[in-house]
């Protein structure tokens, strides 16, 4: 089978070179940043880079979209009107309420795979990224059935686990696991940083886990956190009451409160992760 | 040599199995929790396991207190009570104005190391726990140079690298880069937890990490977080400052505002890790 990736960074190059070596697919990629492109040509993650949009949609019969979410629902038409009419197309954006809304083809269906890791870039990706990972999709009632199924079958021999979720719920979970985590490591590696100036050496490994996310890389970030921004606001408004509710203990030492806190986090940390985590 | 260790868990069983491992010494052990000391006596973290601090402390020519932030000042002076003129004493308590304010022996020196896990207990106690892991030492005017000396020269040998530093400006680091982050933790799992139920499957490697050390023991947590109160609400106070900022900044859909709050983040975040990392 034909696959386009267009997109070929951390996410697409991992799609590409899954696809080729899961899939025996032949693989063509489009990326803006030719770099990018000879890069995932150099490491084999496609068989063929290509100039234009149309050029990599030639004969394919699956399209990942994965560029940036200011970009995906610009790119997701572009790409819906090179393609075939058999070809489904998919996108790996981290908010999906926006497209979803935009793009109402039959043969689209919004994804996000919840995988990743804090470096980006052709250079880091791989074909084992997804495996075990929940991929997110979000058909809609403009989605086709066979559409839905194609692109989740096709996921799940990525190694993915597709999961069919409403793309509100979807934004709404991710504001709060994924999006706040960031603004959070953020918030506090600054303040690190700023405590340590002139104090060297004591990075320990809990503070380089609460960091590692902070700072990622503007050019993506900033559109997520802006497409999703009225759910995130809702979480930051959430987190500050709980730093209040907590600041208010310690104000009045109440040893029974925190505990009690704490506690409940211990309880949430089981249900999250299971008791042997 | 002979040494003390006064509270087999994580922290004074390492300490205990790093001092027979690498220093080649004879090591008392005391714990009021019968299964700690039995665990301890099993794994061959000590020599011998002893029925009290007077017990245990004879002979000793330095003694480690390793027991709950709560009971530290109580133990220490037990322990200086019972210990010889020549036996140095310090303890590895999380948080040091109070201790350092409490015991004002020239044998004595208060310690920090900075290392640990998630996981608590004699169980999971290591002798290479410390491996250059920046170990804080707090004298005092009372402490008396030669007992600061060997203590450092004695956590040093067990691979750990001491740093001697005030106990105020100690409080103040800890409060943001260990003290908040275990908050910030605590805060963010209760919410993906209630944001994921009936949602199953999501739990990415970023969010993983991020509540690692959610709902740490309140044993000894509550006590860490009230000896450290009043610092550690002064950062909270500047956390839920950052995050207000952040939610106006999504609320003006600011992105040249998100962008140069997410730049200043990872500025920070390679003055505090690195580039490399």
């Amino acid at each position: 089978m034909r696959v386009a990736v267009i997109g070929v960074g951390l996410i697409g190059g991992s799609v590409a070179v899954a696809a080729r070596e899961r899939l025996g697919a032949l693989v063509s990629g489009v990326d803006l940043d030719m770099a990018a492109l000879e890069v995932a040509v150099a490491r084999g993650l496609i068989d063929r880079g290509c100039g234009t949009v149309r050029e990599a949609l030639q004969g394919a019969e699956a399209a990942f979209v994965a560029v940036p979410v200011g970009a995906v629902i610009a790119t997701v038409e572009a790409v819906l009107d090179a393609a075939d009419a058999e070809c489904v197309v998919t996108d790996v954006g981290s908010t999906k309420r926006a497209v979803a809304a935009a793009c109402d083809d039959p043969r689209f269906v919004g994804g996000h795979p919840l995988a990743g890791t804090e470096r980006s870039g052709a250079g880091y990706a791989r074909a084992d990224l997804f495996e075990g990972a929940t991929w997110y999709l979000t058909p809609t009632r403009r989605t086709a059935p066979r559409s839905y199924e194609r692109v989740a079958a096709l996921i799940a021999r990525l190694g993915a686990q597709p999961e069919a979720i409403q793309p509100e719920d979807h934004d709404r979970l991710v504001a709060t696991i994924s999006h706040l985590p960031h603004v959070l490591a953020n918030v506090l590696v600054s303040q690190a940083a700023a405590a340590a100036r002139h104090l060297p050496g004591f990075v320990g490994p809990s503070l380089r886990d609460a960091v590692r996310v902070a700072g990622a890389p503007s050019a993506i970030w900033t559109d997520i956190y802006l497409e999703n921004g009225d759910l995130l606001a809702l979480a930051i408004e959430r987190t500050i009451a709980h730093l209040g509710e907590f600041r208010q203990a310690l104000a009045a030492s109440d040893a029974a409160l925190i505990t009690s806190l704490n506690e409940a986090a211990a309880a949430a940390r089981r249900d999250l992760l299971g008791t042997a985590s």
